[in-house]
């Protein structure tokens, strides 16, 4: 099958569905899905259409006729081509209400800063840049294992992976005063498939689940495909508002509160110990599960209070993975849990993924992690952060972006922007500069933070990424506002 | 944290929760996560289970009281502990209705195959043995991926993965008469995964699925973790039982049909090409989409019709993976569907797993695929399971076992068990004896199969398999059960 734009103009294109039509139908489904056609707007005329893709009016209208006899799009007569405005069946998640606009949806950051090309600089993306990354100590593990003797690049793993890494977890959660047996720990393909798998378990939809706000945009994406009905609790710089989460808890019974403890993504939060006390007595009297997501803990300077600790994995769910410090390429994530939980959730891995992830990934990562590189490795990220953080912190600040507060570690810096910008207008502007960048509301259950922003500090090493924000805060419309405020402060 | 085996006799353990009491604790779980164990069961005395964890008395009673606290066992006066029998709240797949006993639950032979030791023989599991797979080739991959430039090793890669195993796969497909743009294909961390995203987004709970009497048993798994109504068609040599598959489609209208098309599993069968067009026919009058599992298109000696090239991927959806030829350590899957499904499916997968495949799984496959090695690999595959699948039916039928068809490919014989035995009780006989078996009633929704078993002829190289096989089908109580009928036949 040929591309468009391989098609000479003398390429016979006589079977039924040719491939110069199935092009033409391909190239409007991609608009389709990439939003650049959206329901209800025309399509472009048959001729014009025609000439753009290199291929006869005649291919164009039996495209047209083939996407309109699926419904796609609609004829009007005299009038040209429609996209259809009937929503889709499937559970298209980045349709479901309450409908926002695409650069708010939590897939925006996500898919932006996934398939971000080589010249785009991307502050808003929740990882570190690839240079930051072990590759040196990657390229040895995975030479070891091509070395090694056994199928450990062939066969399927136990049903709980690796004993060699659960066993090498079981260490470091000791470390952070966690006591897992080794049979409470499933391996699992990556930290969100974690938390999917205790969505699975756990709840049924319409259940109410509370995060925090902001919390990781993609547990409201994923709570949106676990159908649950999100509440959310205010962020302090020592954990949620306690007050209003007893309050929440003692009105609406959660079935499970999802946060991060250490370090809280977006916003460097730590939470503090006695909330930590507070929040599990709170969670025991209402019967809330925890969930606590310690994917940033390699990134604290010393470990802090965590709710699995303090509870002893009775009602707190520990998840984590290696994505944000070692690889997101060879994933691997885990689950420690109370023993009776586990069985359900590898019954259920094994249901929705027939295991957890690849044996290769899991020893591939022991191996970095038990090579002493690793500890290392970590040690430096945390000074090349602790550098960092201040720097670009001071030239957000220049142009005035606010940190909310100064983190302990890890790479994000949660900030308000200057007053009259909101932080869709400022993702939408710089987006054209290829600057991909992280809303606030994106974070934001309640919709609570239309002028906030996060930043990846180490992605932001480049100035282009200043000069772009500080064009994309002060567009003309938005300076001339600010003076008409500013005078009519004066009057 | 130390194991019970390493606790010497001199070893403090007075803080709270200590680290034997945990041990104790942690040993009952396992007791009954493992179903050695069950409900209502009495628990060892406390004298005799000090004595065989190397504990105190007061250790074990601690331990009971911790269980008791939650719930998990029960103390009756006088008569010591027993495990509770209130089922757990939670989605436990295995205890969802109809419970079955776990002999023949669809999690049975995946878990035994999963976890099987050295010195067990698997001739039930699902996939051919570690010498089978191409190990140097894989290998190679590996170390040419450990040398290349690039962050292959760390980074994410893109929302839909990797471009050139998308573009490989394309080509793969045309093959057997799919024209798929690349925008049509989405990779994922399994086949499992694939079918499970497409159920994700578009069942809801209680829609009715039919899937083939008998069918994959992991089909089974999933379609009770997404809680859907299950409806099966019997099989035929020939496809699904065409008139009964028509009718099932008017009275039921079931949102989804699962089937392997090429090599089904367990059969062996073979789709039709009439039976392919009248299913289609069906399918469209009925608005039922399908899914057609490819993952044993590689074993057929030549391809058979697929239903996603009849169709033109309008409401056919094709799945595959390289799990069953290639490798289960290195995962990846992958769908081709219509180009508007394609978005919701990334963004699914996006929030319930971050992505799909790692990145370096893809370019692992993709640099085996490319090396010209596969072609041969996937030939001498077939070339040797040619050679002994009739060795092995020969063998079953020499102990009364029958195939139930002759399969053109792939690794599965589906065959019958002599007169008076069943198969749960084979298996469970066999399992005593370090085999394991797939007995039929795994495969069939409606449980039709209970006399019926699947072999893996790549797993029955070991005459041991044969030994066993003859004393299970030949228990005495059976023999003597047989010799009364026989008699009574006499009469």
């Amino acid at each position: 099958m040929q591309r468009a734009t391989h098609l000479g103009p003398g390429t016979p294109d006589s079977r039924r569905g040719g491939s110069r039509t199935i092009a033409v139908v391909d190239a409007i489904r991609q608009r389709l899905a990439t939003r650049a056609l959206s329901a209800g707007q025309r399509l472009p005329s048959i001729r014009a259409f025609a000439a753009a893709m290199g291929v006869s009016p005649a291919t164009v209208v039996e495209a047209y006729d083939r996407l309109a006899a699926e419904g796609v799009i609609r004829a009007r007569r005299g009038s040209g081509f429609y996209v259809a405005d009937t929503a889709l069946p499937p559970l298209a998640l980045a349709d479901r209400e309450p409908r926002r606009p695409r650069a708010v949806d939590p897939f925006w950051v996500s898919r932006q800063s996934l398939d971000a090309g080589p010249g785009t600089l991307t502050p808003g993306c929740g990882w570190l840049p690839a240079e930051w990354m072990p590759q040196d100590a990657l390229r040895r593990a995975v030479r070891a294992l091509a070395r090694s003797a056994g199928p450990v690049l062939s066969d399927y793993g136990g049903a709980r992976g690796s004993p060699a890494l659960r066993r090498l977890l079981q260490g470091r959660l000791a470390g952070i005063g966690i006591d897992a047996f080794s049979e409470q720990l499933v391996l699992t393909s990556s930290g969100t498939q974690a938390i999917d798998l205790i969505c699975r378990m756990l709840l049924r939809a319409g259940d109410a689940v509370l995060v925090d706000d902001p919390c990781y945009f993609n547990f409201l994406a994923l709570l949106r495909a676990h159908q649950a009905r999100i509440i959310s609790v205010p962020m302090t710089p020592g954990g949620p508002d306690i007050a209003q989460f007893e309050a929440i808890l003692a009105a609406e019974r959660p079935r499970l509160y999802i946060t991060n403890s250490g370090l809280h993504n977006p916003t460097g939060a730590t939470l503090s110990l006695q909330t930590a006390h507070r929040l599990l007595n709170a969670a025991s009297a209402h019967d809330t599960i925890i969930v606590e997501d310690d994917i940033y803990g390699d990134f604290e300077p010393e470990p802090s209070p965590r709710l699995a600790a303090l509870d002893g994995l009775t009602r707190v769910i520990l998840v984590g993975s290696f994505s944000k410090t070692l690889s997101a390429s060879v994933r691997c994530g885990y689950i420690a849990a109370r023993a009776d939980w586990i069985e359900p959730l590898i019954d259920l891995q094994i249901a929705t993924g027939f295991g957890g992830p690849g044996q290769f990934a899991a020893e591939t990562l022991t191996q970095v992690l038990t090579s002493g590189s690793y500890r290392k490795h970590v040690e430096e990220l945390r000074a090349r952060l602790g550098r960092a953080r201040p720097r670009v912190a001071a030239r957000l600040q220049r142009i005035g972006i606010a940190p909310w507060l100064m983190p302990r570690g890890g790479f994000h810096l949660w900030c308000s922007l200057p007053d009259g910008c909101t932080a869709i207008e400022v993702a939408q502007a710089a987006l054209e500069e290829h600057v991909v960048l992280a809303p606030g509301d994106v974070f934001s259950a309640a919709q609570s933070a239309a002028t906030m922003m996060r930043f990846n500090v180490a992605h932001c090493e480049d100035s282009r990424v200043f000069n772009v924000l500080e064009r994309a805060t002060t567009p003309p419309a938005t300076r001339s506002s600010r003076r008409q405020s500013v005078n009519s402060a004066d009057r």
